[in-house]
């Protein structure tokens, strides 16, 4: 019996503005097609992945490449991940700068080095040895997301004038008032095989050097062929503590379908450090789970050539025309 | 009834050679007293972990603050992360330079910033504001990492010649001539809190910016009064590929007795990812598991004011007289 391909894409779990509403709908349906299309043609998982989720990298409309968020110091600095799940072979880049698609210098991080994660200027140098391509900030950057980082930057400034934090620890601003998120894309292959991968330029006026869940194994992502794979997106210190990936896919390995084990896994996390986020999943039967604890998440799925996609709690609209 | 405070601590899973075996016993040895006598005289967990990790990284045997090794560029990148098994809070640094202490920065990081992890330059900049002790490079390195350094990055010149590694693409040295790694503590307070702490140099003629297991929450170490508290050490990829902590937690809150959860997520890692490598564990009883695949572990554990530890497979010295 050949297996089904299928995949399940996101762009982000948190409170999309209506301004962005069509935008990232489009987006991830975009997103969902281009990693389709490589799977009917016969591609891999992870070559389904980094399309997908390179899709969304180019896309302003996400938080991830061309799109990133400014950091306090009003720069740019990005994380991915990447797993193969036959083996759990992996790669990831963290506060990664000017390049234009990090997902794919996870790939390389996986491919060509005995290494999990490179950061920081380590990243950079190996991104130049492996040729990736890179972008200057101002190109990576949108016009909104300057004005949301010069808004933030104010914010943050009257904050510490009014309460008084301690001038040698510089206190983040209201997580609450931070936008933004994360993409990622779970993908099931004709062979079987699982893929994941995320990709993020994490919360405006985030501390420098700030590394959330994203590009963490375990966290912002697993992949397994023995249990499933899973994509999150949301509070990235939340979901690091309680390791919410791996959590799902212990869930499923356990026997849980896919949406309870991302209901479960949610819950679970809003209880023990209330933290809120959205996942996208898949168990090795090609069975879907996608679940948000946030006000929307922008979310797409294909399966035996239909699209499924939402953005608000309940939605389920589809296209079967792919 | 009251709670009995245990301590377990480890200085690493490896190939520990001759020169090095009694440095490292005595090492754990004074690590776990540091920490025991915090917790008899009313500590919390957190500050037990942070005293026996400090104790480990002032001591240039190993591979942690003084003792570190060179990355490739003869530079000394640090990891640690410390976790409050209270309520999941955790901090963490990767890729610090030049901090006596980086245990004590990955508390700051978990007490005064909304982050978990912070790597590179950012760190750096952070430790600068915490106003955390420095040292220069020349006294964070010993004249034996030195020497490891140079003859490494030696025979990574021979490797790279003789077997024609593409230019563009530097491979990294054959894992199992890299020397030294991680040390680790985890604690149950009298409180019945349970924590733990990694800290690392990580391995000789790295790829600068690699992180591996040590700082990340799951990879390197976990901390859940729920469940109970892990360290690891050993090889980092592979450990971070299979979420080690996270998986002895799950076995722990399943039923499984610490010593056979350690076994069997280590035989699961060989198996999985062939690594290698060691842990420490207590569950929320203050039972101990200690188990290792490398050659050999520098270990310690105090309970009931006896303490035992040990260096070889089969090792379990004690001395009651602490």
């Amino acid at each position: 019996m050949s297996i089904k391909p299928v995949i399940v894409v996101h762009g982000g779990a948190w409170a999309i503005p209506d301004s962005l509403a069509e935008g990232s709908v489009q987006g991830v349906r975009l997103a969902a097609g281009a990693g389709y299309r490589l799977l009917k043609a016969g591609g891999s998982a992870v070559d389904a992945v980094e399309a997908a989720v390179r899709s969304m990298e180019d896309n302003p409309v996400f938080d991830a490449g061309v799109g990133s968020v400014l950091n306090a110091d009003g720069e740019v600095e990005m994380d991915a991940v990447i797993m193969d799940g036959r083996d759990l072979r992996s790669g990831a880049v963290g506060c990664v700068q000017n390049i234009k698609n990090p997902i794919s210098l996870a790939r390389a991080v996986m491919e060509k080095t005995d290494h999990t994660l490179i950061v920081g200027k380590g990243a950079n140098k190996f991104a130049e040895e492996v040729g990736a391509v890179t972008l200057p900030t101002e190109e990576l950057v949108t016009e909104t997301a300057r004005r949301e980082w010069e808004q933030l930057m104010k914010y943050h400034t009257t904050v510490t004038t009014l309460f008084g934090a301690r001038s040698d620890v510089q206190k983040e601003p209201d997580p609450v008032v931070q936008g933004h998120d994360t993409v990622g894309a779970v993908v099931l292959d004709a062979q079987g095989n699982i893929a994941f991968g995320t990709s993020t330029g994490g919360i405006t006026a985030k501390r420098p050097g700030r590394i959330g869940d994203s590009p963490i194994i375990g966290a912002g992502g697993y992949a397994d062929n023995a249990g499933g794979g899973v994509s999150t997106t949301g509070h990235g210190e939340s979901i690091a503590k309680v390791c919410l990936a791996k959590h799902i896919t212990h869930l499923m390995e356990g026997g849980m379908d896919p949406q309870t084990a991302s209901e479960t896994a949610l819950t679970f996390m809003f209880k023990r450090v209330q933290g809120s986020g959205g996942v996208v999943v898949l168990n090795n039967c090609g069975n879907i789970g996608k679940h948000f604890t946030t006000e929307r998440m922008a979310w797409a799925w294909i399966k035996d050539g239909v699209l499924h996609y939402g953005l608000n709690p309940g939605d389920d609209f589809n296209d079967p025309n792919i």
